[in-house]
């Protein structure tokens, strides 16, 4: 069975029980941490929603006997088999969410490798290497900041110390964070050993963009990812009053960050890339007061890591010669940077050998598939997405299509794995 | 005694009571609500803050054998004599704070009227009409969005059923706050009665501006407040993933925002007038999504009502213009609105001769005073402020010019209601 050619969709679908399985899990996540008024989700790391969430993923790992664990890191993992014995072969992908996000990105990858392992189950076939689900924690970084914080600490390029000082909109510490939560803050980091035990990574994700709408493929496999970033630009001037303070006398943080959007869209416009203010934090905030403090963050990705540098560059400048303008600081704080992740291309093409030939997407969203990619072999399967829309309530797959997923989920376990 | 010519300020000063008794009401009044972090005060109505404040009002009353009560909208009283005799003349201001606001804007005004009382006994004068002090509500809107609601409901400028509707940051309605107050928000509304009885009201002021600072007196008297208002700017665009989405299919109301912040700023240069957005909300406010929605709040005051009129229009159109090359709705809501408030020239000319001539000043803010001039004659005093700061921690008067005003409103309250 091969989810590749559009006709091949409905053959492509997952037996009865596998279907039934995927049915019954998405519908069990579906309410957990939506929001009424937006239809969209908040399902932060660490929150209340984010705790359902995880008692699901135990509860689908026990309801189908895996072997459960949570690591020191705080992702969770089903076994079937041993993965001591190494080698193993892992799928799966996160539960959490952007604020107001869909339903898709992250849920759809980690309910389709627990209906895949039903699929495989139903097949008959068993696995001759250990195979695992993983539910990566805090990858949007919706709450910290900093996104893939799980899979960063376990492949070591997000260090304890920096994490553990990481800090909510309240202002609480991811550690404080943690204990609350009854977690050990001093134990989080790297965690070689468990990766070491991993033969390849298949992550399943809803695809974020429209290029398979344009084929007939309801399935795809990843090329590259971007190179990606956060910085937050801080613009600092003077807090006084709306209605007194004249305007040759104010120092109006609001400007600075006014005219920086504006120049980063026109950036990105001629570099051919993306630059994106959507998150504003101001201080005091108040209808009759200047602003004292304007905080924005840039997420900028470009296809090519000097062109994003140089990018980012020309933004950071331009801020600053307004800034002098407006008698206003600008400070600018790389959040988090990802390099361009190529994946292997080994495993891409076995992978796409066992779909029988499916289109290879580049994408601009950063993965934990990507973060791995240093350390273990990782693949990524895209999902057909009909509107492209992702982040937001809209996100949407059809049935149809998550089940071919389900589908090329499975073959791809099946040939890795188990034969 | 005067509180006239620089030289006069030493003079200026109150009898060694009602400097303590300044100084102990100031500072009783100075922790509650401070923000460790800012310095700044955050007293917004109906909060503990605001509790504490009114608390300290009703002890300050009590402290001087004054007549307590509170009105049906939850302004403070207190009396020295027996208000129902009518033609009162009362003094007093406010105690709630913008966001990180200062100390000095509103309760300089409050603390200033009880320190004028005692002065007044000491001089050993007896009022011949009722003397009172007030303390106007929720006068700033921090919370609520509305400026000055205490004296709008009593003057039947605000609705009850409008205000009871007003919603703070999270969602919780006037009526709702009210009720967990234990007040009944069915109560609150015009107060024609209690108002027909006040033949006089003088608010004294921190001033907000630096004219004062350029002239020798400590004290000056207003002559008219600016018309202004608060528009909110909704910009709908369409939520999407930041690091996915092509320029060319985005529907980002950042843009447009920050278009209409800088055109904003460009009109009001070119009117002389002010237009400021110093608050913004945006949804979801994700660093990796596309806003889907960005509310911008714009103050904007001019000498001149047309003027004004003529600006706002000019960046609304601007607003839709940029909107529709963003594929960004614009929606303009028109918050409050305060017409030009010229203080009826025989009150202010007869506080004016009782100060022995003193600068007479315009001013862009609104006060509870411009509210009531439609229905009480009104007059306000200003106190010096050497940076001219306000709305912000750094807002400052001297300790001699906040003396040199108590002495001031002690002259101005014994020539209207003591001779």
């Amino acid at each position: 069975m091969t989810a590749g050619a559009a006709d091949s969709a409905a053959t492509a679908a997952p037996t009865g029980a596998a279907e039934d399985g995927f049915r019954r899990l998405w519908s069990e996540l579906l309410p957990v941490g939506r929001v009424a008024s937006t239809g969209g989700y908040r399902r932060f790391a660490w929150t209340p929603a984010d705790a359902e969430c995880r008692e699901w993923f135990a509860a689908a790992a026990r309801a189908r006997g895996l072997r459960y664990e949570e690591d020191r890191n705080g992702n969770q993992w089903a076994w079937w088999g041993d993965p001591a014995a190494g080698d193993a072969v892992v799928t799966g992908s996160h539960l959490d969410s952007v604020p107001d996000g869909g339903a898709f990105d992250g849920p759809l990858g980690v309910v389709s490798a627990f209906a895949a392992l039903d699929e495989l189950r139903a097949r008959g076939v068993a696995p001759r290497r250990p195979l695992g689900v993983v539910n990566f924690v805090d990858e949007e970084g919706a709450r910290f900041g900093v996104a893939c914080v799980g899979s960063r600490l376990a492949a070591g390029v997000l260090s304890p110390e920096r994490a553990r000082e990481l800090r909510d909109g309240d202002g609480v510490t991811l550690a404080r964070v943690l204990e609350r939560a009854g977690r050990d803050p001093d134990a989080i980091g790297p965690d070689p050993e468990r990766l070491a035990r991993i033969g390849a990574f298949v992550e399943l994700h809803i695809e974020q963009g429209r290029q398979l709408e344009q084929t007939p493929y309801p399935v795809a496999v990843a090329g590259a990812i971007w190179p990606h970033g956060r910085w937050r630009f801080d613009f600092g001037g003077t807090a006084n009053h709306a209605g007194t303070t004249r305007l040759e006398d104010r120092r109006d943080p609001m400007l600075t960050y006014a005219n920086t959007v504006l120049t980063a869209r026109k950036k990105a416009r001629l570099a051919e890339a993306l630059a994106t203010f959507g998150k504003v934090e101001v201080r005091p905030n108040g209808v009759n007061a200047i602003a004292s403090l304007v905080s924005g963050w840039l997420d900028a990705r470009a296809a090519d890591g000097a062109d994003l540098e140089a990018m980012v560059g020309e933004i950071e400048r331009a801020a600053v010669e307004r800034g002098q303008r407006d008698g206003v600081s600008v400070r600018v704080v790389r959040e988090s940077f990802s390099p361009e992740v190529v994946f292997p291309h080994a495993l891409r093409d076995r992978t796409n050998e066992l779909l029988g030939g499916v289109p290879t997407l580049a994408t601009g969203a950063g993965h934990d598939a990507g973060v791995l990619s240093g350390t273990v072999p990782t693949a990524m399967l895209f999902v057909r997405n009909p509107t492209g829309v992702s982040h937001a309530p809209d996100e949407s797959a059809t049935t149809a299509d998550c089940l071919a997923g389900v589908g090329a989920l499975a073959d791809v376990l099946s040939g890795l794995a188990c034969r």
